[in-house]
């Protein structure tokens, strides 16, 4: 019970179901005097929109955002800040060609066998729609990160088995898949394409940077920012496996390479990605996190209704053939709020 | 501030540094009427004991586990269960060399930056020796998971870039590393020997399975099952990466191949790994966890003392080739913690 | 920071300012497949609202609630109640007077302590009108609680310094004070309307009282149910003092006394008011909740503004003249929420 | 479940029965840098120990503490401290004739009824022993608070019905009882002498100040400053009632009594008791605590055994007369783990 709220000092709860009137987010304990109104929200929120790619969903959400407590003359007042999206264009009529049916690779079976109810309605808090509220709460995250020159971004690193070989900052803002490698972009894009008109989709690779980091942030031991990040990702429907660092490739390496060696300037390398004993070292921190294919997909797939008899399934509505781009902002926005919430529990250390 | 509780109704709270008296864990929240000695939790502690294999620290803790409240005529009382574990083989005069120098890949950096204070003996809270209260914690949650037909344990999938291809359970009681590849496990075992002659280390993949597992833990949408359990094994100082299911792989899958379809007889593969949109689903649960090679290395190593002086370090001391065999009982302790404490939780839902 | 969640399973997060374009609450927890649609928390909404007696504050809320999510088709479906209540006529007009003045016996001078920041619009976070969230979500818990046959209510009895010395509880249905007893209800009533005239306020003693609790709800040893009580109680704004069963005057007894001697029929006496140990025992719970009279008042008082210059104060504006009866149902809630939380704790208990 | 901790920054994790091998307490969350050593928490130990006044339980406890962790050349470490009591003289054998009787005003019923586990040993965990722990953690707590500035004090305002009228500070330290009021307090130790004769026991009031609390301390709206302490005050098994400034007294006021004037040279009286809107004002913090009498008495009651059949108990075995003046550093406690840890929230506001 009770799993929609994360943070100890920055506290974000998140509410609302994709087919619902409204989603949206109450973010609890934001610093005063903060600079904030409904554009900052909007500017992320509008990086999460569909359509911006064309593998995008056509689903037009527009969302809105309304800010409706915390903030007064244009300042964080301390107290919590309330978000408010409309669901504008929840067209519930093209569910119900899945009202008795279990989608392969979602949550409604899960659900069922939790809850014993069943909201078909477009995967109901178990939608991707969801993932707007943590959106519109990163944004407030951000804000408190900036003001301690603190920066988190998120790049596609690799799409559909192609990877960003290359990486050029500058590049990122010249494709819609934020891709730092522009001639890998045009193929994770092609190949987009064509998986889309297969009426299949596609997974990747997204990494995040958190740049200007100060070095003391997390706490030991099952709170290390580390975990607090590995966590918070991985709430992410679509995220199947989270790795800092050298990750997955540190269990291939002898201790005498993973180790970073320290110079009177530092750090030598990064593959502790940022963090050591789950506290920053001021170094960069580099997450990598793997989503899996949408798995609302046209082709035909093999699945059962609620009763147990077999259905082949090809589920129709709007649907994105990629979580990339869209996953992007909401990547960030779970790093932004694991990150702003430590930073306010470093200040209470008090040094 | 505060980090060292994990969990909602099983919530368990560690104590404790290598190199001070003793070390600890207190369960609050265990059921009533549990059958819990000394004995159950001493079993757990040994399977982390240093020396059961050849490229294991010789360090001898002995660890022997004193229950200190919780426990009447042998079984729980539903109260805080207290874990005593004495540190009777701390030898602190082995970290004088250490005394003013920065170990890279270890925390002491990080430490000295988060709190100003530095405790150089032997890595202090941040020392692998911490996990010893977590197994003794996962015990416990072993005997709550138990009595609902659960089960949890871990393997070696994969060691100084050699992987168990073969998974035969049998297997894996018959070699010390655990791999259910016999042929791996002797390969593995070699490779392991001839780091710890170059005074060189080695990282590793841990698969953690849980069997019987109910569907339907897990809560939308911040306290997922994965989310949780990926954030419980990022804890452990050594793991870099945790994927549950097809993990990274899924991100180079369709849709089409990512999707578990489903039959009269239930799921037809399980690339989810048994848990989708953050509730388990009944199947296997499969997790794997990417372990760095051991920090503390014989090698010669580049690094600097607290005044930024460059200096060559040889760790000496007492020290592990590799993190496996000894992360096994960690991570099984871990799962176990986080399944404990959502099955409470689902207990609540009232189904 | 964050200080506007309660609960562990049941939990509550509300927001809005008095002020502000709306208020709300947030109920994660809530159990799958309850009943509940918005005129069963209006009906709560609407025991708080303004002008009920005479001395209520004329102004005029309406008050109404909309369920944003966690319903489906008329039932709970166990994920995130979200309330929402616009605020229709907050005319921040009226408080231009106060723009610079500290309000004796409010929070103004506090909040900007905390935060550096004065929103001096009727009291912000701090009015009295934060409590129509947690009546929302009260209704909300008291949906819960009548599935295990729990019924919560709270009366007046004392007010102004007059005690309602009989309990009949038909007869608090036949006054606007909701105070058992008629002849002191009609005294309690001509005292507040004087006091009114005088441009002054009363306060009063709420009792609340819990029918059909089962035994066992509670956690040792700071959850315990008492204190969670209390402490839930005392959160509101305008209460200065809580007590259960005998409370104070407990004090004064012999232990001979103070016990409740136990039968084969149960406990001959509830002076512990159905908690022993932090535990309820099965009897009726009793509670009395000390308010304080309400700070705003006509007449006029010394205070100082923002400068430290002294000022004579006449707060204008809309202020009933007594928090009785308006703060009833925010009790009922308080105790409902607390109760509710502890049910589902219990649950997990297995028993 | 999982009752046993306290806090959000500053947390405190208490464990043991009363008749285990041991008791303690974890203390996680306490900056690093300050000068602990377990002198300091020996000089509050020794202050609830028994046998100081007449009055006392002649149980002998020594209660000597040890530091187990947390601590490093005579500094905190930033992490957890663990403070571990051995139950030294757990004579069980005097509860044998309690091991079926149900025994009044005691939790023993309520426990059986939450867990279905009778530990018939002495209260258990409902024990007034399981105090010391809170008291070897208060003592941590106050190190926090000296470093600024605040001090934390208790005292008998009331004993058997006696009021201390007069108020002189200098007097609590010259009787046993920590009574300001001479005179009150030699008419208070003769009629505990009394009801120890008769085999009774008698209530009292303690109050508590907190002098030099900085003006900011508190979270709206449920983590107040007084609901926290009221719910902390509240889980001493004895307390039955608290209020804050005038409390109840305040609902017999007017809003023009009640409130507290503001001048130039700033509050012109303390009725708030230090807390206004739950949030700290800078004046004194003043709390009393009402503190039923000690329900373990010689005197024969009417009870049943666990099977319902009517029993008359005359409790044998080492019980005091009074919970004053043994609580007295218990309410110190309490209200230290509080500020402690609303002190640390505030430093995050970052004022």
């Amino acid at each position: 019970m009770a799993g929609s709220t994360i943070g100890v000092l920055f506290r974000v709860t998140t509410w609302g179901e994709s087919h619902g009137p409204a989603l949206g987010a109450v973010v609890d304990g934001c610093p005063p005097g903060l600079a904030l109104d409904e554009q900052d929200v909007q500017e992320w929120l509008d990086r999460r929109r569909p359509g911006r790619v064309r593998s995008s969903s056509p689903r037009r959400e527009d969302d809105r955002v309304e800010i409706l407590s915390g903030v007064f003359e244009g300042k964080t007042t301390g107290t919590p800040i309330a978000l408010l999206i409309r669901n504008r264009d929840a067209a519930s009529h093209d569910y119900e060609h899945l009202r008795d049916v279990f989608r392969p690779g979602h949550g409604d079976y899960a659900y069922l066998q939790k809850y014993g109810i069943r909201d078909y309605r477009g995967g109901g808090r178990a939608s991707g729609r969801e993932t707007a509220a943590r959106v519109a709460a990163g944004a407030v995250a951000a804000k408190v990160l900036a003001g301690s020159g603190i920066r988190v971004f998120a790049f596609t690193r690799e799409l559909g088995g192609i990877t960003a070989a290359d990486t050029r900052p500058g590049e990122m803002d010249r494709n819609d898949l934020r891709c730092p490698d522009p001639e890998a972009a045009a193929r994770m894009a092609d190949l987009l394409e064509e998986a889309r008109k297969e009426g299949d989709s596609l997974g990747g690779v997204v990494e995040v940077v958190v740049q200007g980091c100060p070095p003391g942030l997390g706490e030991p031991v099952f709170d290390k920012l580390d975990a607090d990040l590995a966590g918070a990702l991985m709430s992410i429907g679509t995220v199947k496996g989270v790795e800092i660092g050298a990750g997955f490739e540190a269990a291939r390496m002898k201790g005498s390479e993973s180790n970073d060696a320290l110079g009177p300037d530092g750090f030598q390398s990064n593959r502790a990605g940022g963090i050591l004993a789950g506290i920053s070292t001021g170094q960069d921190i580099v997450i990598r996190v793997a989503c899996k294919p949408i798995p609302s997909i046209g082709r035909e797939q093999q699945t059962v209704d609620v009763s147990g008899k077999p259905v082949v399934l090809a589920v129709r509505g709007r649907h994105d053939g990629c979580v990339i781009p869209r996953i992007l902002p909401v990547c960030e926005a779970m790093v932004s709020i694991v990150l702003a919430d430590h930073l306010l529990r470093q200040r209470a250390v008090g040094r």
